[in-house]
């Protein structure tokens, strides 16, 4: 593990010490108990590439001068981000009734916790509120980092609804996908807290005014859809041991870039074929759907799709007025553009 | 219905059109028809006391004096606590199982909603900051009124904790229920947010800063305990015709003062009665544990209670330097005590 990393998550226990001592309420040993085990195990376990990336990100808007203080300020937000991941998680995981996460059992079916990981998922998102008090309540930008979370939260929590309600049971209904569809969920379930939110953070830390930078909002957020492309994609054509799972967009009838496209491009005979086999757990259904994503060239419209991403991210990024902004932008797409997981 | 009721309800109308064409989300018909009906499922049916209560003393700290505007703004915030409400009884229902509530299927039994409900429980929280931001942004008091919000929804999640975690299928355990114990999950899950809430809003709004009214919160919180004692006592003792419902308390294994009490005040045989009852749904056992209370005479305990909170609430009241602030910590306690339902 790099030194940034290990450093990043000795944060991590501060915080957590924090939260199980905070005055605002009167823990017990069972409830402190218990805050501490529901947090070790949903919290950290992640590859915590959207926390890192915050420090990642403010030490380049500072050009690589930061100071301790800085470090531990910056890693403080990466883990709001992290406890934000975890409160949707947890939830998300009680409402697609989910089994594994992060190869271990969701949290709602270890023993005894069962529907109490609703409210365990609330006390996550309260503990961002007092992290952010705990550390952030002096510093003049305290107000913006506190619309940013609930703005940023409100709109993933409004792109899980349309995710949602488009797929309810019963209601399948594939002529309902499309790709706008396909975006809106995209780039509000996902863009925005995986990747605005992490540079709006660091932005602020740095003094900057939000309001001066939609255009790195923008650009952030065309990202996010490009990495979410990219994820339905390999959950189709990628290997499952370089992904670490095994894909099962087709079974679950998800809205993907995949289907999406199909569809676009399919005629009637070969759009009978994604309705009658997409959603249908029975692996002959899914093969068929597979087989008709690789007659449509699925795989070449995603490589074209993935270039003209590339070239159109770059472009807006070198753009920017700012070389540091720039660097930061063109730190994440390095990280996402022709990733295998 | 009251003038002002009527009033307060008409706020209700223009929030949510606000919520319903928030631009920080991009709608379409089937999202925005899912809010609108969740909304008005789930926030304006109960009985509106917590939101009214912000009218009524922001109305009595200025004497009576108030704009339209200002009743707008109070409303307001009495909605944002009717929203936290909803949002609290949405995730509880799902929680405890529960099927009814407010005379109606509770919302995730609603065809087609299940667990979305645990989505829309979010989108209710995300609503008090959309609402906030809306009107309130500009004001002095915007970011005590956010840490406010944050910090009472924190005490409530914690106080649901403990409550939940105490009554942990398979670990019933009746020993751990004593008076210091349902004091800690009646001030954490209920007081802060019924009680002190409303009142901090309109203090809020009066330009008064919070931490010089610790005293005020004390006088609150304190009555906010008395309440929900009278609401064990009623679940059992009180009719149901007048308080709309069948209590189950004691079938439901509730940490409530009647029981709390009567471990404190029984002998080892009648100890053993409740050990044996407590928690059953047969009518026999229900009957048992009603006999005891009986016998351990908790009607007596009750009015003995009754009196000696009201004579203390009264004098701390009176004990409170300006005027306007007793008017309204004495309207909450004239409106609760020796209520029958």
């Amino acid at each position: 593990m790099s030194d940034l990393k290990s450093r990043f998550i000795d944060v991590y226990g501060v915080l957590k010490q924090e939260l199980l001592y905070d005055p605002a309420f009167e823990f017990d040993h069972d409830s402190r108990q218990w805050v501490d085990r529901m947090l070790d195990y949903n919290v950290p376990g992640g590859k915590l590439n959207r926390g890192l990336s915050v420090v990642d990100s403010y030490r380049l808007l500072k050009e690589g001068k930061t100071t301790d203080d800085e470090f531990f300020l910056s890693s403080a937000l990466g883990w709001c981000i992290e406890w934000l991941q975890a409160y949707f998680l947890v939830l998300d995981d009680i409402m697609d009734g989910s089994h594994t996460r992060r190869g271990q059992p969701c949290w709602f079916r270890v023993p005894k916790v069962g529907m109490i990981a609703a409210n365990d998922g609330v006390l996550l998102r309260n503990h961002i509120s007092r992290i952010l008090k705990n550390h952030f309540r002096d510093k003049p930008y305290y107000v913006d980092l506190l619309d940013l979370f609930n703005e940023v939260e409100f709109q993933t929590a409004s792109g899980q609804m349309i995710d949602l309600i488009t797929t309810i049971e019963g209601e399948k209904d594939l002529s309902k996908y499309s790709l706008p569809l396909h975006r809106r969920i995209v780039q509000y379930k996902t863009a925005y807290y995986s990747f605005y939110l992490p540079v709006a953070c660091a932005l602020l830390m740095a003094g900057e005014n939000l309001d001066k930078h939609v255009e790195v909002k923008d650009i952030l957020v065309q990202m996010g859809i490009y990495f979410q492309v990219q994820d339905d994609f390999l959950d189709c054509f990628g290997s499952p041991e370089v992904i670490g799972k095994v894909g099962t967009d087709i079974e679950d009838y998800k809205c993907s870039w995949l289907v999406v496209k199909a569809l676009e491009l399919c005629n009637e005979e070969q759009k009978n074929v994604v309705h009658e086999n997409y959603g249908k757990v029975d692996p002959a259904c899914v093969a068929k759907v597979k087989e008709l994503y690789k007659t449509l060239d699925l795989e070449g419209a995603f490589v074209e799709y993935e270039k003209e991403s590339y070239e159109k991210l770059t472009k807006s990024i070198e753009a920017h007025p700012t070389k540091e902004v720039q660097a930061v932008l063109k730190s994440f797409l390095a990280k996402i553009y022709k990733r295998q997981k």
